[in-house]
């Protein structure tokens, strides 16, 4: 048991708010380690290799432990947490085989991506094996209502994948844009691995309204702040390379707030940057620059943090008792994380 | 109502059994258009634009009409059927888009393929799209069982694709090795099509049996009959370039017998061919020579007979009626049909 843990603990600094939660949730969280390893088997080698490749790189487990906990404040007894939440890690693992594709990401949490290590074909076609396993885990779970919320997310995810693809070309893309991108294609998935845990407790309504704000909030604190890694945060840290977004061509807070506040050459610098095909070193350097001189990062990390206000108050709903407590300071940890 | 069924009669010649279906279940068949056609809006017009492009090429829809006849052949009266044949439909567009860009085909239906026109990252995150879409369509019909067999048939297909990937690099595939790569890319999605109608329709054990017999069988005979073809077909009939499968390397049935029966020259020929990233022209042309030497497209289709055989018995234990009887002509359909 402690090996799985140690499997998360030993990825990030400063992380007392997940092993907190994880000391609560242990016996859970285990099983559904287990459950999300017994899924990738396969007669194909091929699809336990690349699988193992990406669920190995561990990641912070976050949606799961979210939907663990979650049904633990809504008072849940069964067992169909278990199946839902490495459904959810599943559907999530499945988004980032395809993202290291569109995105041609060559490092995730330190190591090569797979579809270098393997190819871009077998990459898309795993990731659509685990979509597949992750609809039958929550159809093991019986819960229709989960389904719906699930199936909802999936669609939700791949229509804010393809915006960002497209707002990619487009250093245009306005703040509320953007917010609506980062909604669709990260905090859906958040949101909803904390409502299952609400619907298969039969919370009432006002509660499960409670989780889908939490969850969409606590998601849009960690994309914003991932946003603000990706300009100043350290490569031993990350796991990956800083600059990611930029070299990707990836139009985010931090450069939409420069390019709406740069004068007329920084605006004609980003404008060309963001529209070349490929970006360079000096760029990227020039690119820090205006961020740092319009506080960019300060700003992206204070409208991560007005989030974060919105999901801890979205929980007041619900009676103190450690697993709440947990969760409050989870969302502190989302914003001040180095990696 | 006319121009949805012409819409797939203008595609195919000979095809008066598909036709006799439609007749039969032409209100039915226009609902379920209809409702595909509403779940590819989005308010990111990438989606609409190119899922519309392959989904307005027509294809044969037979998996819809799979369901749509095996439901009635159960003596269904609900209306669950048209949100399950929607469903089976969006899922193979999904398998579709992503397998166009696995196979790194440029046409499909006589048409420029979607990641040609738009880009493999689109075409990739559309398939996702459609997958959540056809997901929402089976929890609206509310038939757990159906979810179930479907969300099997989506790990199996992957799984199915994935074989064929690596057994594309090997010439040494045998026989039965490919009947169960087909058996999981091809046929396991027609089956759950067929299946899904009787579950809806609370069949009996042994229906819901000969419903995923039947299905399975008809499909391995319609993917043995497109083997064939893409050596023997016309493009203008088949509405793609013949020898696709060839310069994608894939190593099919009547490549498998040519292998077996070959010399020790065309044993080296053809292993070399296959083992090259590209395959040249001159060497279709002498691969065909083979292929024409031992036959193989005779005994691909002989295989495509014996489990068209094994499909139309399978239906046995239904009464007669006109849905069986067109069933029946479809299996036939499915082996003598030019495209």
């Amino acid at each position: 048991m402690g090996n799985v843990i140690k499997l998360v603990k030993r990825k990030y600094k400063d992380d007392e708010p997940i092993q907190n939660l994880l000391s609560l949730i242990e016996n859970d969280f285990v099983k559904v380690e287990n459950l999300i390893k017994q899924q990738i088997i396969s007669e194909v080698d091929r699809i336990p290799n690349l699988a193992n490749h990406i669920i190995q790189l561990g990641g912070k487990r976050l949606r799961p432990i979210l939907t663990l906990t979650c049904s633990k404040i809504c008072g849940y007894t069964g067992n169909e947490h278990i199946n839902l939440a490495a459904a959810v890690e599943l559907m999530h693992t499945a988004t980032l085989l395809h993202d290291d594709v569109v995105d041609e990401s060559n490092l995730r949490r330190g190591k090569t991506t797979s579809h270098i290590l393997w190819d871009n074909k077998s990459s898309i076609l795993v990731g659509d094996f685990l979509l597949g396993k992750a609809f039958q885990l929550m159809v093991e779970s019986g819960s229709l209502e989960s389904l719906r919320n699930l199936s909802d997310a999936s669609v939700k995810i791949a229509e804010g994948e393809v915006m960002q693809l497209i707002s990619s070309e487009n250093i245009k893309t306005t703040e509320d844009q953007y917010m609506e991108i980062i909604e669709a294609k990260t905090a859906s998935l958040f949101s909803t691995s904390c409502v299952v845990g609400g619907l298969i407790s039969n919370s009432k309504e006002e509660e499960i309204e409670a989780l889908l704000s939490f969850g969409k909030n606590i998601g849009i604190t960690f994309q914003l702040k991932d946003d603000a890694l990706d300009y100043f945060g350290k490569k031993e840290e990350l796991g990956k390379n800083p600059g990611d977004d930029f070299f990707e061509g990836k139009v985010t807070l931090p450069i939409i707030l420069a390019y709406r506040r740069g004068n007329k050459d920084e605006k004609e610098f980003l404008k060309n940057t963001f529209e070349e095909k490929i970006r360079h070193k000096n760029a990227l350097k020039k690119t820090t620059e205006i961020i740092r001189k319009y506080e960019t990062i300060e700003d992206t990390l204070e409208r991560a943090n007005h989030h974060g206000k919105i999901a801890k108050d979205a929980l007041e709903i619900f009676p103190d008792d450690p697993f709440k407590n947990a969760l409050m300071k989870l969302v502190d940890f989302s914003i001040v994380r180095s990696n």
